[in-house]
């Protein structure tokens, strides 16, 4: 059967096994081809190729629940699911996302795009299944990064508890984005080295359930849970949890995935099925990678592995300019640390890490930890630097506040992706940690307009001794290392005015302030351009300058409006009695889709067009 | 020697084994008799009074750090090390903080009040010990229920990665605040039931330590490390986070102790010291309470256990309305689930859980999983009610936003403690959950005035499909319960005039609005109150309303004002071209301190008399 007649999970399982691996390599090629054009997650779909297939067979979606933790690995599953004609559409503007989507499909039965939440929502689907008396099967697919995080363990301990039937695939390819971190991973490791799956002592059991008669039997075996036991390695970190384990299993072989899959299902209570799979498996490229580069990808060349998108000359990513620029402090500030989170290399501290391995600190997926860790660091005399993605920051919000702030302490955040990020979407886009962070006292939050500026405020952050947050988007910016910045003054905006008489004040941040000044100068439009770096402390000097000015405000902002900078700046105004209007771009009061960032913007009306709209409107007016 | 003679913990390394046992016994007598009149935790604090004398007789604090996690644990350390005479003042406004203070004592090298911060903390200051080539031991000192939190088994995960050296006391007394709960618990209780250590192998270390050269002999024999583990059961989850383990130790023998400690303390990386303590140990009534009703105590009487404070006749604590109201509508709507991270006890969910005993969950202390839990259960056509504390819900932020909130989700959100909680001071206020939630899309955010309306927003919550907040504080109310309420329309507010031609408009919520009412009333001040029971969304129509009426308007808020209610006011009369100026009255810029509720409010100027004299001032002004 071709991939492309597949309309759904019905048809695979009227495939014989060799159809089935045939399906698998259809797929696999279609992935490689089809990622080459759109970008996307790559490796981790490679990987569960068979696996995904064994479960459509084994497992009668949607009836039973298969729930792909994270969902960046649901790719194999979108195209047995009866989305391989829109897969071009991947990660584009009202196309596929790259995660599960309930209202995609009805396959997708959960959706998330931070790590760890598939085993707390397998619990809450089996208690709804019991409390209701339903009977389908709840299957969680969970990789070995994603269960060291801690909300996974704090389901696993309420999961064992509770007993309930669930079959947990527990997708070990020893890889999280890049490689595992962690005393888990050397269990683990162990776990995985062990005795394979003995196909023996099921086999009876098998035989038994293919009839009515021997089904009966089985279930009447008080040993079947044992026999199941057996086959187990003694020492399990799924024991201490209470939970009923099988494997290690190949996972890229369907005939025992199959087999496996079929015993986990008849189990009573949660069991654990461990399931070894390879990242990238079946394209050369993305198999020999460790760093994590095929984690997610930008057009590539299938043939040669090269991607094709190529940054402009003299630019780096946000990231390396923060991570270079933190090399150079570092060389000569013996008490900066770096950490992150399993960030290493999306986040580009792979350098710093190579350069100063002792003073480097990978905490794996435990965003909670890295924030009192990074606290208590600060506590004893040292200086780190702690790197998060503004969407997984969020899940340090209390730690931040209690452990960072609450004690004063100089941690320095680098909040990494923040703003819209694009073809992530929803899950990753990192527009509300200006509102979460704001009403955090001792805190100070910033952003830089461009490189040299980025450069001031972290030096800035390591010369005081305050929590000090720095916040930078994806994409890139003009770079090259100054050899010597002096810190800047917390608190203080710049103003740039462009034109004689100017018909407005912008006040905006990042590297809108650049680009806001080069439109109106190419318009010939006057304008008075505000870069407030400082979201807290707000200039209140300046604030109160421009007061006067008797211009029309624009707040340009690109993040939440609620709660964000102009709010900030309307509590200002109004505590000094200056009740001045503002008019207010930025984003309103829901969730925001995928697409490309100039497709974004322009959606949700916070392109410099809208902008530049409103100004000659509100000038227009007046 | 006599306990007010102990001036620091050098003092107790002079004393004899008999003396140290009469020490203990002492400071028994003298907690029981402290915390009677002051209120306090005492549970916790008679459990570790022997480990404690133990931790300082063998480390030597503050050069080695001791670091109790929460730090609610702390009493007897703080009678050891200079504060015995402050004693009196525990918990009260200037006084002695009930949990580790570093502004209090060089001894106090560690501060929080949220659970399961210590081992990050602990590997935060291992690190920075080796990395400045420093010696001390580092000592964190964490209780089973918060060893099973997710940020706990994070900080493991790299403890056993990183290997520094390390003592990890498991103070092991089979309780959080009330009964464990979890799959963890049963191996806990596997490893408490396993041989108990056995002196005898280390009796030969402990000998050889005593002497230069025996311990030059200890530090070269390569078997030492595999004699700790030869004590040790075989299957342990310490093993599986690559951690030595040493125990089960019986807390309450001082010997023991001490012995177990001096060889933790020589041992080369980190090492769990398994020790089981009682809770409320040497106090009959506090040791036979297994629901928690001793962990956190107001007055009592010693001789008889009676607690002393009673609430006024037909008063319930607002926990109680809410549980008994969803009680009562449990019984109706079968779909009803409640869930609460470990806090059966402390929000009066007690009967609820017996009632309803299939429909009641308890997470343990597990924040993150518990919202995600409740993601999944509304997502599978459940109701579910999740009690959590406001301080501790803010470790749920990123899954209420990503979980609950984006996937639109009905989760009822009842959010205890709201406000200032008074006595457990900085860790504990519940203030920031407004401007925490306020910019999170889909979610709708109440408080009620009332028991009434209390009964109100619960079945409204009950009653639609979103994201449904309700915030409450500590304290009490007049409550019965209503046979039969209705619904509200969300985002509506109410207003009450008290008297003719008012001189101002009150925006406030939760019990302040009728206190506010009746004061207007005693001094015959004519003023307009609304009753601002959305934060989210606004009641738009009653702000335009009111913008007319040309009076003063003042938001009399108990909460931080960043971003709270008049953030969002400001940001609604902006973004409708009304700039009204309005007076706010909130929580500024900085943590607070413990202290009762009316000397909190009167320090941070919320107090109502604070409010009156704003209003005369603003009235006189005009």
């Amino acid at each position: 059967m071709n991939l492309y007649d597949i309309k759904g999970p019905a048809d695979i399982r009227q495939l014989s096994l060799s159809q089935l691996n045939a399906l698998a390599k259809d797929i696999r090629e279609f992935l490689v081809d089809s990622i080459a054009k759109t970008g996307g997650h790559l490796s981790s779909n490679l990987g569960v190729v068979e696996l995904t297939i064994a479960l459509h067979y084994v497992f009668d979606s949607p009836h039973d629940k298969l729930i792909f933790d994270v969902g960046h690995q649901s790719y194999v599953h979108k195209l047995l699911t009866g989305r391989l004609h829109q897969f071009h559409t991947l990660r584009q503007y009202k196309g596929l996302s790259g995660f599960q989507k309930r209202k995609e499909s009805i396959h997708d039965v959960w959706e998330a795009g931070h790590s760890s939440t598939s085993l707390s929502a397998a619990l809450g689907m089996a208690i709804a299944r019991d409390l209701r008396k339903e009977s389908h099967c709840v299957v969680p697919i969970i990789g070995d990064g994603a269960l060291s995080s801690g909300m996974a363990m704090e389901a696993l301990n309420q999961i064992g508890s509770e007993k309930r039937n669930m079959v947990i695939i527990f997708n070990d390819n020893n890889m999280s984005i890049s490689k595992n971190v962690g005393a888990l991973d050397t269990t683990f490791t162990k776990l995985r080295a062990s005795k394979p799956y003995n196909s023996l002592k099921h086999d009876l059991s098998d035989v038994l359930s293919q009839s009515k008669a021997g089904n009966n039997l089985l279930q009447g075996m008080r040993s079947f849970k044992n026999t199941v036991k057996e086959s187990v390695v003694d020492t399990s970190i799924f024991g201490d949890f209470n939970l009923d384990y099988i494997g290690p299993v190949n996972g890229h072989d369907l005939k025992l995935l199959i087999k496996v899959l079929r015993i986990a299902k008849k189990h009573k209570g949660p069991i654990v099925v461990h399931v070894i799979t390879k990242k990238g498996k079946g394209y050369s490229f993305a198999e020999e990678d460790a760093s994590g580069a095929w984690h997610g990808v930008s057009h590539f060349d299938p043939s040669t592995g090269k991607v094709l998108t190529q940054m402009p000359p003299q630019h780096a990513s946000w990231s390396e300019i923060f991570s270079e620029s933190l090399i150079q402090l570092a060389k000569q500030d013996q008490r900066i640390v770096a950490l992150t989170p399993a960030m290493v290399s999306g986040a580009k501290l792979t350098r710093f890490f190579n350069q100063f391995p002792q003073r480097s600190f990978d905490c794996g997926i435990a965003e909670e930890h890295a924030a009192t860790l990074a606290a208590s660091l600060a506590l004893s005399g040292m200086r780190p630097f702690l790197s998060v993605y503004s969407s997984f920051l969020q899940r340090s919000y209390d730690q931040i506040q209690q452990d960072v702030a609450r004690m004063d302490l100089p941690v320095v955040f680098g909040i990494d992706r923040c703003g819209l990020v694009g073809e992530d979407g929803e899950t990753h886009h990192g527009v509300f940690d200006i509102a979460m962070l704001r009403s955090i006292p001792n805190l100070i939050l910033s952003q830089p307009k461009d490189a040299i500026e980025a450069q001031q405020l972290l030096i800035t952050a390591f010369t005081q001794n305050h929590p000090f947050a720095i916040r930078y988007p994806r994409g890139h910016a003009p770079f090259h290392l100054e050899p010597k910045v002096a810190p800047l003054t917390i608190g203080t905006w710049t103003k740039e005015q462009c034109g004689q008489a100017p018909i407005a004040t912008i006040i905006t941040y990042g590297s809108d302030v650049d680009k806001v000044i080069a439109k109106a100068r190419v318009n010939a439009i006057s304008l008075q351009v505000i870069n407030a770096r400082f979201f807290k402390p707000l200039d209140e000097a300046m604030l109160l300058t421009i007061a006067q000015d008797k211009l029309p405000i624009i707040i340009y902002e690109t993040d939440m409006l609620a709660g964000g900078l102009s709010s900030a700046i309307l509590e200002f105004y109004n505590d000094h009695k200056l009740n001045i209007p503002l008019t207010r771009i930025g984003l309103g009061d829901h969730f925001i889709e995928h697409g490309s960032l100039p497709q974004l913007r322009k959606a949700e009306h916070i392109d410099i067009n809208t902008l530049f709209q409103t100004i000659m409107e509100l000038h227009n007016a007046t």
